[in-house]
């Protein structure tokens, strides 16, 4: 099972005027190995550059990439995996066009979401926002009753997304995430290496538990 | 070839609040065989769900059906084709993964882009904005000598967009185009299936010239 701990989203909005490649490539080094594109602005043509290289990374430090939105954006570049909202393509849609095998995860904003997302076969489910965030989600504030109620219908990996950091990651583990998806509190440290190996520490030592 | 005579856009934006596939049911019955769908701001589930019943109306009518801008979309609804601007997904990405036979149209900004879509095997190149306009396309303000540097270096269909209305059309065909492009010229009449039928009559007429 692929989608479980330390789970990056490299939201191009939120590093507006940042080195791409580069910040992934810290995220990389500080061993994260399931990493996901977010550019909900560029034009096609940036979006698929710019996963063209990330997936070459991916490659190098033998992570899973994943796609947000796009599915042609997924196609073009090999991605490992495609992550949907309610409001992109249908899951089935995604199933059908991808390739065998490919992750498709999708963002619940209720149990209902969740559990048809389930029965329509997704290999994960995305829940939250967890906590007040200023990052802009595929998600509604669902907080952490939302995700509880989500863990209670499904079975496959749920990831926990929004308004995560050091202080409150394990509520969220505890509420039944598998996953947890970072923005801001990778991407925003100061060091982006060192925040996300922290986390993989963290995470690692929460499931020992 | 199936890239000549009149092409409409119906696009969503310009046609804001209106009933798309009624609309377009118009401009099928006054004789249009090829339709193009543009959803700028569409979310990717309301954009296919538009794509899935205007696929379906121009499979009643015999008319060639097209997606604008995204390969995805084009993929889940069936299109016989995909049209790309210069910031989309590169050409070689769609015509290896959209399927065999599929047409690709390409805007072309300059000869130079337009001699490299042919290159890459475009199945057609539009050029404009060939006269001023107000609706938000995918090519700059090329004009009717953007048009006539277009048409001496492709020799496949050359298809002519932005401004074109009843008064002009015909200095669009004598610079070359094979095709007409019209959106406002058509959707912003008070008959549409009247305007297209006469754009219809307008560009056979021309043709036999
Ligand atoms: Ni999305």
């Amino acid at each position: 099972d692929m989608i479980k701990g330390l789970y990056v989203a490299i939201d191009v909005d939120y590093l507006a005027g940042r080195d791409i490649p580069r910040v992934t490539k810290e995220v990389l080094e500080g061993g994260c190995r399931l990493v996901q594109l977010r550019a909900k602005t560029a034009s096609a043509r940036q979006f698929l550059s710019l996963a063209l290289s990330l997936k070459e990374l991916c490659i190098e430090y033998g992570a899973v990439f994943i796609v947000n939105d796009r599915l042609d954006i997924a196609l073009a570049c090999g991605a490992d995996g495609l992550h949907l909202g309610q409001t992109d393509l249908p899951l089935s849609q995604a199933r059908r066009l991808m390739p065998a095998g490919s992750i498709i995860g999708i963002s619940a904003d209720s149990p209902e979401d969740a559990a048809s997302a389930q029965a329509g076969d997704a290999d994960y489910v995305a829940a939250g926002a967890v906590f007040p965030t200023q990052t802009k989600l595929d998600v509604l504030y669902g907080g952490l009753s939302g995700l509880k109620a989500i863990r209670q219908v499904v079975n496959i990996p749920l990831v926990a997304i929004g308004g995560i950091n050091k202080s409150n990651y394990n509520e969220a583990l505890q509420a039944g995430a598998d996953s947890l998806c970072l923005i801001s509190a990778v991407l925003g440290a100061p060091d982006i290496k060192k925040a996300t190996s922290e986390f993989m520490t963290l995470v690692e030592a929460e499931k020992n538990d």
